[in-house]
């Protein structure tokens, strides 16, 4: 990890660049894909994941076989600890319900707000080596909580043409009403058009590499929604010399993990604890099975030097880290102050990967400085609010005038019009 | 109004068709202007003024003696009418406010979600024949109750190089930060880079033509949020006997007027009421000044016959409208099962344009049945909620387990490490 001391405001920018992405590149085979999909549809999800799952299915959906089968693979240690998982996940986003907004904002005008489920949303799980059922469990608790009716599982197979077991059962256990073998932008367009196999969603969910994040964002353009553009995972500590320099090297180290383009900052107004944070990685980052991945992750990676809490902060919000530990003597100073962020971590006993896991938050979260204007993925993320009003003639009667005159104002006739024939029959 | 008789559900999706908007023959234009704006910033935004707007500027942000001015040419009267406008959307979307959400999932596992304003919003507001002051209203409340920072607000200049004093008058009410004369993609994509004149913002609101909508499509890839797509507005009326049908003419042309790709739906049960409503809009139509608008649209709109109101309900939902009225006895039986619409108008008294201007609710509404995912314009579009976690010794020794186990199966040994190494310390 490189140290960056006591670095002016004008080099913010450079030190906190991201790895980027080029998306401009990926975009005309995306687009090839789409038309293929939106043309061929089954024919073409196989042909393309014979091409690159290297494996040829005959049928797209997974069987109730494969799925009770998987059931009986999985250890009861491993069940107990998804179900754990799942009551803390289920505990916290139940908590996130809302009571219907009622507001009479006149006499004689009520107005409400309700929230209903989106009906038919699709999920991605992204493939790869590791079987990634903790996304599976964070993307389906809230869909089950709100009630949304459709839920359809997209993820690739292996080139045995199977998915993982743990994949399987957590899914069945949440609720999935289809899984689908299918991956990559593939996965997106037959979510997005709807294929013989894989019915059309109304919002998709899920991480994905650089093909299927600009996939997502082509689905947008044909009038389906997603819950955030994705980027590589990020993680940003600020720690003093109340933290503990092992525990920080391991939160550094679970984020670096993932991929090399992964980041992870430390920001510190300490000297001693940057350094001895930078030992404790060199002797943990050799244990680990991923320590390839992680040394690139952190050789990514920087420790920057602040003078204090004040200038760490606005260092912070600038970033806009995905998730963010807070492990410092004042941590409700960033607690209460910190503006842009996904999920926040507070103290010594709080790693990121209770996070990823068990806690009960979400880890599906805005990336790539995204938390300035997104948030993770929430209850809300799976309903819509709609607004009501009823009005009574003394309603009317009482806003009646001011819509005429701004209706007129707008030079809108036909808008005045409406009022203005309800309050002539009121007033007669 | 064509008027289309029980329809079998195969012929549905053809009656429902919007007018179709060819996004793919703009995106190469948008394209150009984003990226000569990224390049050249205020030198290309007053190239493009002068091209599309017709007119040459010296200065892009609207100076503090023109917006004073404004507030002396508008009137008293329609003063009050903002005024009061103003005091129920504020009411309204006050009233959306959220408390922290704080739950302890398990002992010593504490987590808790809070919304925090976003910092830096544009807004865009269309120019053309009508100064859309009530769009000013209905973007800027919200962002004054959740507290962000800067609002920028873009609007192309008349022929003139003038902004209306409306548009001005209203802004200043409602504490926009900038005012900005430049519309149009070269406004979305100033909003996007920043130029001198114009910030860079987090997140940009607004309706707008094709090119604005497809310009905001783009400004997401650089990761700039929206609020939504947007597409040409729309009404569905659902009506049988107890409605009054110059009443729902009325509402059916205040759609009509904005433009000629607006459409409108009726849905009866009532031959009667179709018809009746069939002659009110021959009659009311040519007493509009925007006749020429109006028939435009109302050729594109239907009346549809169906057989109950089960099969209404089907149809609507199927349709997603972004506005929804009900005047029918069963208001209520549509009201609890409504799943895809906008905002909702119950009853004789509660016409669209109340909505439109000053019931309370929001007007900035999902078109293009995009109410099947997205919310309209609301208090939260301009926050994003940040999840929170604080583990105690106690809480991580009772999750700790179970994300070693998940941690492991999922091949993330560092993400087990970082909590190994802590239980390992409470426990010795």
């Amino acid at each position: 990890m490189k140290v960056v001391k006591y670095p002016s405001k004008e080099e913010w920018s450079t030190i906190l660049k991201r790895p980027t992405q080029t998306v401009n590149d990926i975009e005309t085979t995306v687009n090839q894909i789409f038309d293929d999909i939106q043309r061929n549809g089954d024919t073409a999800v196989l042909k393309y994941t014979s091409l690159f799952d290297g494996v040829n299915l005959t049928e797209i959906e997974v069987s109730e076989e494969e799925i009770e089968l998987a059931s009986t693979v999985i250890s009861e240690d491993l069940k107990e600890a998804i179900q754990l998982a799942k009551s803390n996940i289920e505990r916290f986003h139940s908590a996130q319900k809302t009571a219907t907004v009622y507001q009479e904002t006149m006499p004689g005008v009520e107005c409400w707000q309700e929230k209903r489920a989106i009906e038919k949303i699709g999920l991605y799980i992204p493939g790869g080596t590791a079987p990634l059922f903790s996304t599976v469990l964070m993307l389906t608790v809230p869909a089950q909580i709100v009630g949304c009716k459709e839920i359809v599982l997209c993820t690739p197979p292996n080139s045995e043409g199977k998915v993982a077991n743990e994949i399987l059962y957590t899914a069945k256990l949440c609720g999935v009403t289809k899984i689908c073998k299918v991956g990559g932008i593939q996965a997106i367009a037959g979510l997005t058009f709807g294929t013989d196999s894989i019915p059309s969603v109304y919002k998709i969910f899920g991480p994905g590499n650089q093909f299927v994040t600009v996939a997502k964002q082509l689905a947008t353009k044909y009038g389906v929604a997603i819950d955030m553009p994705a980027g590589p995972s990020e993680l940003l500590v600020v720690a003093d010399d109340s933290a503990v320099p092992s525990y920080v090297a391991s939160d550094l180290l679970s984020q670096a993990e993932h991929g090399t383009d992964s980041q992870v900052i430390l920001v510190s107004t300490s000297t001693k604890l940057v350094e001895a944070v930078s030992e404790e990685i060199n002797n943990q980052l050799k244990e680990l099975p991923r320590v390839e991945i992680a040394s690139k992750a952190i050789e990514n990676s920087r420790s920057i030097l602040v003078k204090d809490n004040e200038e760490a902060l606005e260092l912070i919000n600038e970033y806009g880290p995905e998730h963010f530990i807070i492990c410092t003597k004042s941590d409700e100073f960033f607690v209460e102050n910190i503006v842009n962020a996904g999920s926040v971590f507070i103290g010594n006993y709080t790693p990121e990967s209770a996070g990823d896991y068990a806690s009960g938050t979400n880890h599906t979260l805005p990336t790539n400085g995204f938390s300035k204007a997104y948030s993770g993925v929430n209850l809300d993320s799976y309903t819509k609010s709609i607004t009501f009003q009823k009005i009574s003639k003394q309603g009317i009667k009482n806003i009646g005038r001011s819509i005429e005159l701004m209706a007129e104002a707008e030079g809108l006739q036909a808008h005045k019009n409406a009022v203005s024939l309800r309050l002539k029959d009121i007033n007669n």
